[in-house]
């Protein structure tokens, strides 16, 4: 299927730009910051192509060469990725759009019902190859879930801890697939905790968002998959739910690397951080002007994902916002349900609320001007519904 | 993408063989059996070929040309098809496969959750493009769920009638697509006389299971999938959750439209229909030598889907079983519940209690020698362990 060797080249520090190798296992820089793969684009510029990908299979191993996994057998698959990006006129309508058009990305068809797949299947495929004998990671509920998935699958024990208030389906989901689970009373900073004393004291591998360099590399492959299922273009508009918000650092570093292979010039779709009201430091940040982010106290949202205090990545989302000339929007959680409603009866599909808060966003930067009538919008619907049954706004 | 002009050529009567008008909205036919839609496949033979197939759209749409949507803009597409076949090495080694090989087709992985998206896909698709009004259903849950999400992105306003005690989560999925939702204290042939009055006194089209010809059209998709997926081959054995059996009619019906189309010969893979312990006419009937089954009485088990006492197509499925060398088996509640478990760890996968009872059967199958070690195995998943959190075995 291709030409040149998959696999990273290097990695470097997202803020000192100090290299590092790639086949050892890492985890943050020296200087505390995330570390990007970088691969050699200029030698797969006209080789890895569009026209390449056609015949490839349906999921996000499709785009081997920008991925780090070497061994294709060290490829663990659940069929993650390729999700379907569903035209929705009916809600176009709804929020006014004219000419413009809305697509729904409906990541809940992924492996355990969430992106969350996307990540964490190439973060356990490269922490087994590189030799990890066991992963653990501190999560809000959905990654937990992926992480157990992929660890079921490579037959690699998993640890996983999430506060005691995650939605019952999650839990249940992450019990079911055989990984060790502790729920915490506590935020997702307070699992975190207990996962350190666990590579300290037991040499689990940690997982946590960005604190390893393979979350994003999964998660970028949402960038390829918008242009590709777009015919070769990309949307005006990009709303994402953000919580650690990888998948946004992630897709903008995917138009980085699509540039360099001469897949796009350097224009940039407005990208969109969408929050909730009761946990909402990026978009304090991001109003504020700041380059970093304060952690949020109090935080407080049914829709867990986004029930995120801090990032370590902050920087990068801060800068991606800015660079791409988009903003960062907090809703409410009662507006999150009524929206995860309208999206439901205009789509088809059943959304989490983090999908709801994004359709929610939507109307309301349509309604400033921000989004515009011809504009071409994509919103993520980042999980399936099923995931969040019984739980209430708060 | 095609040649020849996609949609069937006329609907057949399958007790009679009498034809009748495809392009007429019909129920069953005059002999009061299902209606199965035929195809031009001397003229698509040569034509529509495995190879035709690369690098088509990933989902069940890529099978155009033997489908019976018409108007490619009345195809409604939420994502449904072509999901992941899972190989499953660890669970292989479980039930004890030598050099043989079990592979899971997940059917979660499908917009809402299960396979029902398929026919409920197909049926919304075609009753819209043939004039329905509104369109209605008995169901044991899933079917009902995923015609709220295609009448929503159809536009179509769908009437579902569930029993009372239908899982939550897919409770609240039917609500959350907009569906108008009667629950019932009785099952899904109690729910089959709410919808009959519907369909006399508004003029609902009715979707039941078989009592449409298009269900099965949508279903039959898995078949062409597994050979494609296979890399041209068919499984030795096939095991599928059975209630009203359309997916088991529709991959039979496949596999004769294959041979006719030149891409197999006459061999098939042997058809294994599973039941529960608590409702299992099927294995009753198969085990008694009956061409028909006599209806169930006191159907209970927590696989609502397979909460099934009689079916329109049950002389279908026995016909499928018999000519296949195939068998059929009943699994408890309680295996059910031990089997998702085996099977979330050995694959990852967070299977429905129907995917655990294929997971029992096939384990048992193996026992007795009915399954070779040395046999490729198929296991159904046709739902994702999230639809029935919250449901315990009875
Ligand atoms: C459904 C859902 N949406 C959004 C998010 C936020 O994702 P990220 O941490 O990549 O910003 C999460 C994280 O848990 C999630 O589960
Ligand atoms: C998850 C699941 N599996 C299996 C079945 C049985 O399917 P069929 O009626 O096609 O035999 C159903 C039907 O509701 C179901 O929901």
């Amino acid at each position: 299927m291709n030409d040149v060797q998959p696999g990273a080249t290097h990695l470097e520090c997202t803020a000192t730009g100090e290299r590092f190798d790639s086949e050892a296992l890492h985890t943050l820089s020296p200087a505390g910051k995330p570390l990007f793969a970088r691969y050699d684009l200029d030698a797969l510029r006209g080789r890895f192509t569009p026209e390449s990908l056609r015949g490839r299979r349906p999921d996000l191993w499709r785009y081997a060469e920008v991925l780090p996994v070497r061994d294709p057998a060290a490829r663990i698959c659940l069929g993650e990725g390729f999700t379907p990006l569903l035209d929705a006129p009916r809600f176009a309508d709804r929020i006014g759009m004219g000419g413009g058009r809305v697509w729904v990305k409906d990541e809940g068809q992924n492996p355990t019902g969430s992106f969350k797949a996307r990540g964490l299947g190439m973060a356990v495929s490269r922490a087994k190859e590189l030799g990890a004998s066991a992963v653990a990671l501190p999560s809000a509920g959905n990654a937990g879930s992926a992480a157990a998935a992929y660890g079921a699958a490579a037959g690699l024990p998993v640890h996983v801890v999430v506060p005691r208030d995650t939605p019952r389906p999650i839990v249940e989901e992450i019990r079911a697939l055989g990984a060790d689970l502790q729920l915490i009373d506590g935020l997702i900073d307070d699992c975190g905790r207990v996962v350190k004393q666990g590579v300290e004291e037991k040499g689990w591998f940690a997982l946590s968002t960005l604190k390893e360099p393979y979350r994003v590399e999964g998660k970028k492959t949402m960038g390829y998959e918008l242009f590709e299922q777009l015919g070769g273009r990309l949307p005006d508009v990009i709303l994402y739910p953000t919580g650690g918000g990888t998948g946004l650092i992630g897709m903008w570093k995917a138009f980085d690397e699509m540039e360099a292979l001469g897949w796009i010039g350097a224009e940039r779709p407005r990208m969109v951080t969408v929050q909730a009201s009761g946990c909402a430091p990026m978009v304090r940040a991001f109003e504020a002007g700041a380059s970093f982010a304060e952690p949020w106290r109090g935080a407080a949202t049914y829709a867990s994902g986004l029930r995120v205090p801090g990032a370590v990545g902050d920087f990068l989302i801060l800068r991606a916002l800015r660079e791409s000339g988009g903003t960062a929007v907090a809703i409410s959680d009662a507006e999150m349900a009524e929206w995860v409603a309208h999206l439901g009866r205009d789509t088809g599909v059943f959304a989490a609320p983090e999908g709801g808060a994004v359709a929610a966003a939507a109307a309301r930067l349509r309604a400033s001007g921000f989004i515009g009538s011809d504009d071409e919008v994509v919103l993520f619907n980042t999980g399936s519904g099923l995931k969040y049954v019984g739980m209430e706004p708060v």
